[in-house]
């Protein structure tokens, strides 16, 4: 043991009678993955090295090799590539899944319960943070106040958001803290109504809860992570990674912690240029985490009206939204990134925004050429006639199936009936001939993509509305939907040549589900469950024996 | 080649046979390092396992093994340890030599020629920065002037510095970015003289030169590198790492490019809380780079009389300097990191500074317990009641000799002669039981450790003065020098595990330098040059052929 490590040896011992049998067969499966033509493709074998990568699929039927040093009897279990998030916030999820989560509590007490257990099992960060309470659903609809937060805990400073957002309530020490007294006035845009703040007076607090610590930004990476494999998704793309969040990833791939594959866009051109410097960085951790793009931002969400419209809001003709950069800035910003082989990635709601970004990349594209892969985040309402502009500029379109889901009838609302051709127009702009990576954006929306891959082709929420699906023409195909969270999705990150596919060299990043999607119904596919998780060659995620049947967005 | 990388596959071919045939024997060489408990040690063999360490050292007529890969008869050359520069800063090393070096031009034309010859070779970046211009050599003794500059250059901005970094002169088009106009004023501290701009006034322009580039960052860390390892240097403490610094380390680093070891202090706790987190990183790229620390200011320069003295300076006593953090501060930052297990760093110049300093330690230590190494950084004016402090509290004292040789003149000025008793008083602090350990705080001065090992056995500046050396009670032994500069420098950043000697188990880092230091006069030791560097075990510096015969810092 003088001159060779302990792990090489022990590779030795059995790597130097035949490499082979290092290999990995996985057998019996019930494999289905897409084609690099949009095929579904059925196997049932797969071969893989032991570098964590596979060297071949097996129809049924096919000759199985003799010489491998692992096999599995798959049992017949459904099986498909490891799904991917093309646009997500990795941190953020874990972030907000760390938080006291209130969601479905049936009372008042209930609510106090709960933030009594979460105080006693959590000791840090000191400044207690929930979200997900709705009086609504409690016998007297009464609204929480600072003085029922203090019955449940007082020593320290608790803040607890309702399952809109708009409002939230703290404890006397949370305000204390923050310098809340009776005199405190709320700004414009906000009000503060019996110890509720709501909307922009929400910041009057917010602002002096301290920043996130990074040893909780570890263990929202590690929970973001664990949330990811639990829901088959091995690999997402992280839009807008800051300074923080680079550094955390970092030490968790340092320390070999880091299990699921993030394609990392930069918040920014600033944090760009600081992390990934003068080229999109390696391929690093055996292909665990790359930065080499950036997120920009051209406007708001639909929502709170930020999002950019050609034409005023139906539901409040005052407003068309707002840009947040005008041409010669997003034009500028991008071409920062381009000049240097990142990618960029824009955000945008509106189709004033969309215009905007396709005419900025229309002009970019004559002077970046190549291989670029401009994407629009998002691209959520588009003006039908922009639509072609964007299969001829190469740009890619990131759509997040559950935002129609969750957005339709706020949607109708504020474009009303006409404007609708050309929202969440997924099968108009596939068949416009450009494409598309689908994505959740979570934490905004649940990581969990069978919901998505539901919505997708179903155009139905979770709770089969409307019948027969919103504007059922824009649905897409299984094959589609499909694609959209695998294969599609790592070539929008230019990772195409090793995940989203189960085809020889890539890695063996895959997962066992509890049924077969091409045969299940769309309510079916939204409530699927994933029974194994692997990454590389290597389980990562087993479903407890004892998981509950209802899948974990629902709880 | 289906399941094993090629890498490895060729590591089977020779290493299944037997692990013993990877070993590498350095045999025939005149080597010296110091031992644990500080005597010179001599060897004429290493035997280096294929892990690039130390598996033993061979004294001279030691049987030598027989099946070894490689075999270099050193041929009897000199060879030391890797040197270690205890306080350094790499980037800023680099970022100096990729300017303009005009130091020794012995006219204005030189001065033109250089700056012409620069502009040509060197296209980015675009501003043109140079420094060490002494219009004292030159036959006219005049000033150089925008016009001088222009005449030059004139389609790029160019900015150039005094020798002493007091004054620098722009050509037309600097001075036109910056917004100068004939009406500028100078600010407090400042003169503008036709168009030299003195002290303060430097900022008007220097403010807008555009920040660097992180292409260039890249540059300057090859080129640090490349300077470190010419000169001996095989690793450093960089004392005070940015976001920026630390990026472009990483980025070295996950290209396989970082050849040096840096120990890294990151510049103040915001940076090492965002990059390191909740503990020190690991050693990262085989032992190539590990945030563990946190670099502090307690107080400014002698020079600048930033320091703080207990009493006023001797050439100016209207002040005495000023501190830089009050000792709430000072604990608070150094409590930060030291309850995540973080080594402190803090520099202090001046007596009061280092006695601030050593009580915020005296104290902080009675809640931080076990294995801290504290660090002062040059540690420069002691009150000599001061000094047994150190030892008491486990400080150890990062000194720079070059400082000494350098300021001799000036610290005369500023403390008179009764403070002296104090001042760079390296034997004085090691007889009282402090550890230390040497540096050079390069760019500062010159990053070449052999006049740092030369001032401090002798006491004397490289040209000889003064005679018998400066305070000379505060010489160092050879083997303290030699220890200051490796095994202490290592155990001073908490390496002493694995760099510092070549003891088994260490990296074998090591160079081949042109005599024999233990038989060199002082003056022979500060001219020596390096004829080979080697880090873990392979050659990663060669002396060329034609390298001129004066060492590096004197050309």
């Amino acid at each position: 043991m003088r001159s060779l490590p302990l792990a090489l040896t022990a590779l030795l011992a059995t790597a130097s009678i035949t490499p082979a049998a290092a290999d990995t067969l996985i057998d019996n499966a019930n494999g289905l993955q897409v084609t690099a033509n949009g095929q579904l493709q059925r196997f049932t074998g797969v071969l893989i090295g032991n570098d964590g990568r596979v060297i071949r699929l097996y129809a049924k039927g096919e000759v199985r090799p003799k010489n491998v040093a692992y096999r599995l009897d798959a049992k017949g279990r459904a099986m498909l590539p490891g799904l991917i998030d093309a646009h997500g916030h990795v941190i953020g999820l874990g972030l907000a899944a760390l938080d006291l989560d209130l969601t479905g509590t049936r009372s008042l007490a209930e609510l106090q319960n709960r933030l009594r257990a979460y105080a006693a099992a959590t000791t840090t960060p000191r400044w207690i943070r929930g979200r997900g309470w709705n009086q609504e659903l409690w016998a007297d609809k009464r609204f929480p106040t600072t003085a029922d937060l203090d019955a449940a805990v007082s020593d320290r400073p608790v803040w607890l958001e309702r399952v809109d957002g708009h409002a939230a309530v703290g404890n006397s020490l949370a305000l204390r803290e923050a310098g809340i007294t009776a005199k405190t006035k709320a700004p414009a845009g906000g009000r503060i109504e019996n110890g509720m703040f709501v909307d922009a007076a929400r910041e009057l607090v917010e602002k002096h809860i301290p920043p996130t610590q990074p040893k909780q930004l570890d263990r929202a990476l590690l929970k973001a992570q664990e949330i990811m494999l639990s829901q088959g998704l091995t690999a997402a793309a992280d839009m807008g990674t800051t300074a923080e969040d680079w550094n955390t990833m970092r030490r968790l791939g340092d320390s070999g912690r880091l299990q699921v594959r993030v394609l990392s866009y930069a918040l920014g051109v600033d944090n760009l240029v600081s992390i990934a410097g003068p080229a999109p960085t390696q391929w690093l951790y055996d292909g665990k985490l790359k930065m080499g793009g950036v997120k920009l931002y051209a406007d708001g969400a639909l929502g709170s009206r930020g999002a950019y419209l050609k034409a005023p809001y139906s539901d409040m003709p005052s407003t068309r939204g707002l840009p947040l950069l005008d041409d010669a800035k997003l034009k500028n910003l991008a071409s920062r990134a381009a000049m240097d082989g990142f990618q960029v990635a824009v955000h945008a709601i509106g189709d004033a925004a969309n215009a905007q970004v396709i005419g900025a990349i229309e002009e970019l594209a004559a002077t970046y050429k190549g291989d670029r892969r401009w994407r629009i985040e998002h691209a959520q309402v588009l003006d039908p006639a922009d639509i072609p502009r964007l299969a001829k500029t190469g740009i890619i379109a990131s759509m997040q199936p559950t935002h129609q889901t969750s957005d339709r009838t706020m949607a109708e609302a504020r474009l009303g009936e006409a404007r609708l051709a050309g929202a969440y127009a997924w099968q108009t702009i596939v068949r416009s001939g450009a494409r598309m990576a689908l994505g959740s954006d979570f934490p905004v929306e649940s990581p969990n993509p069978f919901p998505g891959l539901s919505a997708a082709i179903s155009r139905q929420g979770l709770d089969g509305q409307p019948p027969g699906g919103w504007r059922p023409q824009d649905r897409l195909t299984l094959e589609q939907a499909l694609a959209g969270f695998t294969r599609d999705a790592a070539y929008a990150g230019f990772a195409e040549d090793r995940i989203g596919s189960l085809d020889p060299g890539h890695y063996a990043d895959f997962i066992f589900v509890d049924r077969d999607i091409e045969t299940a119904s769309a309510a079916e596919v939204a409530r699927m469950q994933v029974l194994e998780t692997w990454v590389a060659g290597k389980r990562v995620y087993q479903r407890p024996a004892s998981a509950p049947a209802t899948p974990a967005h629902e709880r």
